[in-house]
């Protein structure tokens, strides 16, 4: 059975940090993404364009909560930013500059490129050209 | 120092799952996402709009690669997809009717609306209006 309106949009990604202090220093300094809310020691709720990234601290957010679900996770996850050719260019420069290392550049099959990098806890973090996916710019 | 073109897309959002059959049979058939590409026991890559879900099994994305950084998280990870009011009344409904158990409804203090509900390998999924983050329907 297909849906008849199946999600088009993903407006909340999530991330996992323990430590919420060294991320938020590194988002918001460091990536320059927008706070829009935090809570000390639960989460960073930053907003990056038409969507939301959401960094939580497990620890608290798999507590049992009376209206929102617990949730979790432990480990390196990963996301991507969709950046022109042009601005990822920038940032392959200005992120050695910040301290932060470039951990991988790959070059896929059709010309897209990506960087790769983490953030302080560890979560991979890419710059992509959207054309990867036959995404527009 | 804050970075002058700071990323203002999200292209990649992950989510993690060790049974990848039963991921791909709940993403593809009842949520009704389309799969643009799949490597058996690997992930599973979904269009959604204009950025991608990937759904990954840990196991092999920890392992050491020779361009992709290796990632990997185990635990119950989140993400919400954005959707309409009356698209979100349609799935109140239609999610019981596939068996897939609403686990929390919130109104938040604003007015707008989410629906909490659990992939097979226990991610917690949200559809939420986007207006809940300042965000355009």
């Amino acid at each position: 059975m297909i849906s008849r309106n199946p999600p088009d949009r993903i407006v909340e990604s999530c991330l996992y940090a323990d430590n919420l202090d060294a991320a938020e220093q590194f988002y918001s300094q460091l990536l320059g993404l927008t706070l829009v809310s935090k809570v000390e020691n639960r989460h960073l709720f930053y907003r990056c364009g038409s969507s939301m990234l959401l960094i939580f601290n497990a620890q608290e957010t798999l507590k049992s909560h009376p209206r929102v679900p617990s949730h979790g996770a432990h480990g390196n996850g990963h996301l991507a930013f969709g950046v022109s050719r042009e601005v990822l260019s920038e940032w392959r420069k200005r992120l050695p500059a910040l301290g932060i290392p470039i951990e991988s550049e790959v070059t896929w099959p059709g010309g897209s490129q990506s960087l790769y990098f983490r953030d302080p806890a560890g979560n991979s973090l890419e710059l992509v050209e959207p054309a990867l996916w036959g995404l527009p710019d």
